[in-house]
């Protein structure tokens, strides 16, 4: 019999005890072995829960429990989780995690101190889906060429909205937040954190790069419009907030950024909370993987099966490596890297203006693809819509400054990045 | 150093063997070992080949060579590589293989004869798509539901061109072979046997279900016509071939047929030669993997991922069970599955014909879902559409016996399964 403790119980917790025990019969099965859920640990001892295990309010009665032979951690947070976690493997208990935050900053601490003791972490990125399953044994031939993942269900369920049923940014963050399925503060979500949280991890799968937040382009779906959305399927595409790792010549860019993805790709099929992460291998051509981001029995779905390989005693490198990887592979600097680009603005409506703008673009060698004018709600103003060849972030950037100088340019400039 | 020889030289050995060569770093940093190919068995030795390796044309010299840790069996066919596999495994080396056929009839028969010899075959189904390490590792907490896939990429290629460019299936199937995705002889492919021997071996991780070809219900596309096609679009379907394997009351229905599904459903956007297996859960929902279902550098992407977890030394039972399953799931007998169902008659265009029909459908308790009357080719001939509700396969069978026997209907009845 194995026995498990669970620090923090939760949605994701209870979910883990409930399934442990529902489909006992089929665990013990497939792991060889009856899998038990023991104990768990609360903040608050008082809050009832649907859940028939002993509960304290100790993590460490948990950690230290001669009985408990894997420590789930679902507690969030990134210090205190930390140093319970690293305390459970220096006493040789393996440990499952769901925790991106902690392992966006943490993995590679956590993976020396782990060395040979079980530290898997499948729940941690896009819930149920097996993605670090796939990437870390399934894919292990590749090298991998891209990573486009659609990793955080309140954007994709907003951006669906937007473009389904021609809803505003406004209504359906408000919408999101009755269902349940965005915070009260979304910006963890809406702003690419969490997404960025969760590309970190993959990419150091792919690539063994050691990466932190602070280290790659994070922006999030706040600034999109219902006219971009509109716009965005003119020229053939969806706007979708994407994490992407990819490889280039000079090493790997990493960034999480609403994206234009044509609109026939399989990824840009994905709709409402769902998540589906798109893996290139230089082997295996495309695959993607689809399937429930968050909820309690997803993200348990997940926890249980790492429980399960572990009982069956496999160990798969956490970070899919057994040796050190000597390839070089780098971060490339966010200012450059390369992409297409879609451009909105405002202009006064008299002649010469389009020349202006050209001319700028021009300047910052800045090749147009396709360009577009459409009236303005405003008398006398229209927006002129731009993609682009590939050129430059920081090139792009500078033309955007330079445009906004221009008398002739009304309010902020949009700026999508376009994924072909 | 792991050493591996390869049964069968052919495309995906070919790409084994390039790709163990030119991603032999990553390789190695991810299997923890450097894994080099070192001989292949051939037919016929005249044949020019495209690899660096020794070749033999006496398949036992790859196996019983001292060198070889890992045989990866690629010949096709059943009894030759069993014989073949089985030698390998007794003589304690580890086995990959992408042999479908093989494990349709003798998967069983391995398992026993490997017990703690790995015996991996991730590329025996849907190419490059890790959807055996899926099953068997990442969705295991789970009781499988169904499995839905689209594991033909043939099928799926002349069904779509069917769909997109409103092609016959005669013209689609030429296409097909002109361009290398479909035998001379289709059968295999276009008849549903491919994918059967697929599903056989999905369902048995799934459902531990010990099932052959011959167990099951085996249909193909032969009888799709455009006409079909066509009309399945005004019900808002699309008509994809699926394996499909889903738990009901009395058990796993299995059964592989052209399959109309709704047009919205992520499986239906899958298109051209391309796979996917959506797989429902218990705890996870709805999941799916996505890919290129053949083609040497795919098939050989989940040969080596199998070799590289080989070399890790992880061990997951080869069907998934590490105990004997008392689930006491048994295959449902073909003809007492349920299905809802499309109908398509040619009938004598004059008054109470509906009413005759109606009648036969009504005496065999088949619920009508919607109907549709289209004009026919010829004259003085209607063609009536029927969807229904779930009824039983058996009486499905007898109520179109019957109808066939109407002197108003001509023709053959058209009979398509509805999956919702």
């Amino acid at each position: 019999m194995v026995k498990v403790g669970i620090l923090g119980v939760g949605t994701v917790g209870e979910s883990v005890a409930k399934i442990l025990l529902e489909n006992a019969d089929i665990i013990e099965a497939r792991a060889g072995k009856r899998v038990v859920p023991v104990i768990g640990a609360v903040r608050n001892l008082d809050k009832k829960r649907d859940v028939d295990i002993l509960l304290t309010d100790n993590p460490l009665e948990v950690i230290e429990n001669e009985d408990v032979d894997i420590v789930v951690e679902l507690m969030g947070g990134v210090e205190e989780p930390y140093t319970l976690v690293k305390k459970a493997l220096e006493a040789k208990k393996a440990v499952v995690t769901a925790n991106k935050a902690l392992l966006a900053y943490h993995r590679y601490e956590l993976q020396a101190i782990a060395k040979d003791i079980p530290l898997f972490y499948e729940a941690s990125v896009a819930g149920g889906i097996p993605i670090i399953g796939a990437l870390r044994n399934g894919l292990s031939a590749n090298h991998i060429l891209s990573i486009k993942g659609i990793m955080n269900g309140t954007c994709n369920y907003m951006l669906t909205k937007m473009i389904q049923e021609r809803a505003n940014y406004d209504e359906v963050l408000k919408e999101a937040q009755d269902l349940g399925y965005a915070e009260a503060d979304p910006t963890f979500d809406v702003g690419g954190f969490d997404t960025a949280h969760k590309l970190l991890i993959l990419s150091s799968i792919a690539y063994g790069i050691d990466a932190k937040p602070e280290d790659i382009i994070i922006e999030g779906i706040e600034d999109i419009t219902q006219t971009d959305v509109e716009f965005a399927k003119e020229f053939g595409y969806e706007i979708k907030l994407l994490g992407i790792a990819k490889r280039v010549e000079q090493g790997v860019e990493m960034r999480v950024h609403s994206t234009m993805i044509k609109a026939d790709s399989m990824i840009a099929k994905v709709d409402g909370v769902m998540n589906a992460v798109s893996v290139v291998g230089d082997c295996v051509g495309e695959t993607m993987f689809y399937g429930a981001g968050a909820g309690g029995d997803a993200t348990a779905s997940a926890v249980i099966a790492d429980i399960i390989d572990i009982v069956r005693g496999n160990s798969s490198p956490m970070l899919g490596y057994k040796k050190g990887l000597e390839s070089g592979l780098a971060l490339v600097a966010p200012e450059t890297i390369t992409s297409q680009y879609y451009i909105k603005l405002k202009v006064v409506d008299e002649s010469g203006v389009l020349a202006k703008v050209s001319s700028i673009l021009g300047d910052y060698d800045i090749s147009v693809e396709s360009m577009l004018q459409k009236p303005s709600q405003l008398a006398n103003r229209v927006r002129l819509l731009f993609t682009t060849h590939l050129c430059q972030e920081k090139k792009m950037k500078e033309a955007i400054e330079a445009l906004k100088a221009l008398d002739v340019v009304e309010e902020r400039v949009t700026m999508i990045r376009i994924e072909k």
